[in-house]
């Protein structure tokens, strides 16, 4: 059946196109910032070709479009494209051509490639203009088609800002930007433009509710040696905001003008700016700004990033409290989804609505830090589940149920992940559950010299499951934001390493995840998930010494270790593990009962 | 008191800059291939300065002269520069000027920098150039000036050459040199200039002992699609040889010309080289060489490296087999030290020299692989300890002696230490001889999954020592060649990378030394080094899997083993090593007296 939507669409679109003479037009799905989430406001290829999913790119030419997608979304994405007369392009799979492929192979010289710039990272621009050089391709980037077609577009998110007090911060602006002054002198620049949302946010001290689950307020950020322009949406700024930045020299602009305020502005010096960390549009002004007038563009990671990434002690503080809070919530959901399993009627959807519900009921509570993934049974072995409340799984008194979870609270942002036993499970259950706690501890409890990065730590943690033959195909961990971005950098723990992907030294200050699992399709999926603070721990004759502290202290489901299957060393980690979370938790719980449950499921096991 | 004799060469040496036209000349410490050890032939900066360590570059000026070395070396070069008149540089002390930094300072416009091309790795003259372009510097880089004045200079080392049978190698010439020629085609070149040594003997199969320890020949190699030419002196070319390279189509050159062979050379398209294993004279002609025809030159590590390092089957059978042997030869070697100590007289010196002798006499001995390394006592702390015959410590039935060795036979090249108790030790000296036992063990014992390289498995021997804060300032491990050089790319071990050193994943097939160790300087050091084999393990839904066999079977001394202080998997592995020990060495000895402390030494430890 033909989709007559999606066709009328594509021809209002490919209407528009012959009239800026654009041969083929690029539909990525990005939002201005390549955020990790992009607001409806940019779905525009989902618009154009009925495709939902996360990741998708849409090329459409005068007579044909395809839509690229990862294997994630093969299924979903043919059957929402049937009739659109969109071919499905398989990433990955052999054979199948990439995008850049493609174009190579059916433009021809002097034809014209449009896309809306300000939604494509540059890196995958300059990579495009290099690849297409020789065929003399046309690049309009200035032009957002959808603008005209797309009558009920969603608007541009615009939250209020609001500015987060020292009391919070544990640093005012001042001090910060003077850091990223001194950095700017290291690398000989008199300019910095940062458009990072997360990066603009901490140094500014400013939060808002622009992108999901991300506190912050869309803007970029141009800085000079003794001054600072920050462009943001009129509508975001409240009367708080405006006193902040006039307090602190810093001038409001219009975030819709960055692209003709970067036209015209003189720089003074060469021009800090971070390629992986800003659109195609603003680089390409970043580059006629600096070559007109004889400047240089220096390339670097946004200095902001690894002064974001270590965190202060007031931040600190506040994280771990906030995080024996959050602790305590899950522990009260654990024993309730443990005795209500069987008895309630509850669902995958239902049974992670109810932990949302818990923590919005929390003061201070501003968001989800990302959308919770409650998976039961078998699926819990896809490891980005979301349950859909029409068409999830019941969950029953029997198996285990995967919750991966976390918000972001005034005084910190949580995630945590645990794997609840409902039931009898099987004895290879235990022993994958058994393996994958073992891992998450012995990172936890890992001691290395500094200068280590999370390339030589990760092993710790794979190495227990490697052992019986198991991997994860993610990585053990991701930096963790303070009233920010779950995912933060630019530390991680990966063992491998892709030209893309930082690698960083851990510091002190520095919080990460700990999330090794074992995932067996179509049978179960196990993840445990602590969050980490890089601690000093040991300063000798040999080096220096770091370790982790936990700032997780959730009971980790003894009913479904097999102690026979642990070094006397992981047994007695676990054991001290547990008696921490009782010392700490217990008091944050005003129900006996669930005291009492919860001294038993954190005594010590015996073999 | 003046040395008058070191300033009378400087004289000598200034008065050819002067003819020359030459400001400062510098004297590197390498031969023609940057080989480990240089030959006396190469000893130039030894004759113009009297410093003899093994590392260090000696400037000289027409009014001064400066030697820069590092750490290892720096009472040493005070002792040996003392009345030169030449300025000793401490090398990475805070403050302290680089080689290159020292130039730009003092090199004025126009200046000439001279130094032997030869001898200079192009890395090391490349970068030269660039930093003192701005001062249009000119370079002087084909004359050597020891020539002339260094009157009783030793000659270029030229043994003769030999032919390693396919029944060693496994693979012919005509095998490997079609992957060779697969990769130059993968990488569009149609010539490949090789001057690597052990990369040259590996792909011709040709051994020799041009080099102290590396049974290498001095040569190069320019391949082409259907030709090969193999530059040698013609003094090493046996009628073995002759034959050899005229059954292969190799066409035999004079090594001592290969400069202007290179000059001359018309290539027929692109040009394959290594640039890190290329001396600066060479690099340059070779640039000159396609520059001039239009030609690109491709800069990539040498792909025979790699090919080098995966062992094939007979080339692991034989290694296998040697290792044994050497095994069993260093099993009786301890037993005779641990049993004459304190009744013989006995010196680090006398207890090494005992050892080579030992190898010496085994059938098929070419050469020791590195010089033995008999540590005593605190001797042990230091990692590069070489004992003088006149000055070294006399060893006593007391402490423990460190003996870190190995040879190259026909069969293989092998490298073990272990470090032997030889009376009383302290409770420390045990804690750390047991806890480097577990490292070694631990890392051995290691299965990780296809992909990860020596930095991803390094940890697994780290680990045990960090937990106890102490670390070790050298690598893990290094590979290890076969009837080659006892230290070979691309794999390392290694937990910190620098800009320089390679990364390489493991491959089944590989060697690699196992040998973490504890340095308590002035005190005691301990290193256990075992050569482990990279294999297969197994294949899962998860990946693929590798691990490590043994190829180094010798007694780990259980008299410094504290079996409380370890887990009980690491006490198991340690008891199967060592049953595995006396299974495979007890054969091999046909002392019943040794035999059986064999079975004494390998028996079970229980807690």
């Amino acid at each position: 059946m033909e989709n007559i939507i999606i066709k009328e669409r594509l021809e209002a679109l490919r209407k528009a196109m012959e009239e800026n003479g654009i041969d083929y037009y690029l539909i990525p799905s990005s939002d201005y910032h390549n955020s990790e989430y992009a607001a409806s406001f940019f779905q525009t290829r989902a618009y154009f070709s009925g495709f939902t999913g996360s990741n998708g790119t849409l090329l459409v030419g005068r007579e044909s479009a395809g839509l690229w997608t990862d294997g994630r979304y093969f299924v979903q994405a043919g059957k929402e494209l049937a009739g659109t007369g969109i071919r499905l392009f398989r990433m990955q799979e052999p054979g199948e051509p990439t995008i850049l492929e493609y174009l190579k192979e059916h433009m021809t010289k002097g034809q014209t490639l449009g896309f809306d710039g300000m939604t494509l990272a540059a890196k995958t621009g300059i990579e495009f203009a290099r690849s297409l050089k020789d065929r003399e391709v046309r690049f309009l980037y200035g032009r957002d088609l959808a603008k005209e077609i797309w009558k009920d577009r969603p608007a541009l998110p615009c939250s209020s800002a609001f500015v987060l007090d020292e009391s919070y911060t544990g640093k005012g602006y001042a001090e910060k930007v003077r850091a990223v002054r001194e950095k700017m002198r290291e690398e000989g620049c008199s300019l910095f433009f940062l458009s990072r949302l997360d990066d603009i946010c901490w140094l500014t001290n400013l939060r808002g509710k622009d992108v999901a689950c991300n506190p912050v307020v869309l803007s970029h950020l141009l800085l000079t040696m003794d001054h600072a322009y920050l462009f943001l949406q009129p509508e975001a700024v409240t009367e708080e905001v405006a006193t902040h930045c006039k307090d602190n020299d810093i001038t409001i602009m219009n975030y819709h003008n960055i692209a003709i305020n970067l036209h015209g502005y003189v720089p003074k010096g060469d021009v800090l700016y971070d390629r992986g960390n800003v659109s195609y549009t603003l680089f390409m002004l970043l580059q006629q700004m600096t070559t007109s007038h004889g400047r240089k563009l220096v390339n670097r990671p946004n200095p902001t990033t690894l002064m974001k990434a270590v965190k202060n002690e007031t931040e600190l503080a506040h994280t771990r409290k906030t995080y024996l809070e959050d602790s305590a919530l899950l522990t009260k959901y654990i024993y309730e989804i443990k005795h209500n399993a069987g008895k309630e009627e509850m669902t995958e959807y239902t049974a992670g609505a109810r932990l949302d519900a818990m923590r919005a009921a929390r003061e201070g509570f501003l968001d989800l830090s990302f959308d919770t993934i409650c998976g039961y049974a078998e699926n819990g072995a896809i490891v980005h589940y979301k349950a859909k409340k029409e068409d999830c799984k019941r969950i029953e008194a029997k198996g285990m149920l995967l919750v991966d979870s976390g918000a972001t609270y005034l005084g910190g942002t949580t995630d945590v992940t645990r794997t609840i036993v409902l039931g009898r499970i099987s004895d290879e259950m235990k022993l994958h559950f058994t393996k994958t706690c073992v891992a998450m501890l012995r990172l936890a409890n890992a001691r290395f010299v500094y200068g280590c990065t999370g390339r030589n730590v990760d092993t710790f943690a794979r190495a227990p499951l490697w052992e019986i033959g198991i991997d994860y195909n993610h990585g053990t961990g991701h930096g963790v934001g303070y009233i920010l971005n779950v995912h933060e950098g630019p530390q991680n723990i990966r063992w491998r390493m892709t030209p893309d992907t930082q690698e960083a030294v851990l510091e002190a200050g520095m919080l990460v995840s700990d999330e090794p699992g074992v995932y067996i399709e179509g049978s179960h999926g196990i993840r445990i998930e602590n969050i980490l603070e890089v601690r000093d721990v040991a300063e000798t004759a040999h080096g220096r010494f770091l370790g982790f502290a936990h700032l997780t202290y959730v009971p980790i489901d003894r009913d479904a270790i097999d102690a026979s299957r642990m070094e006397p060393s992981d047994l007695s980690a676990l054991n001290e593990y547990h008696a921490q979370v009782y010392e700490k938790i217990a008091p944050l719980i005003e129900e006996e009962d669930i005291r009492n449950w919860l001294r038993q499921v954190t005594s010590p096991i015996e073999i």
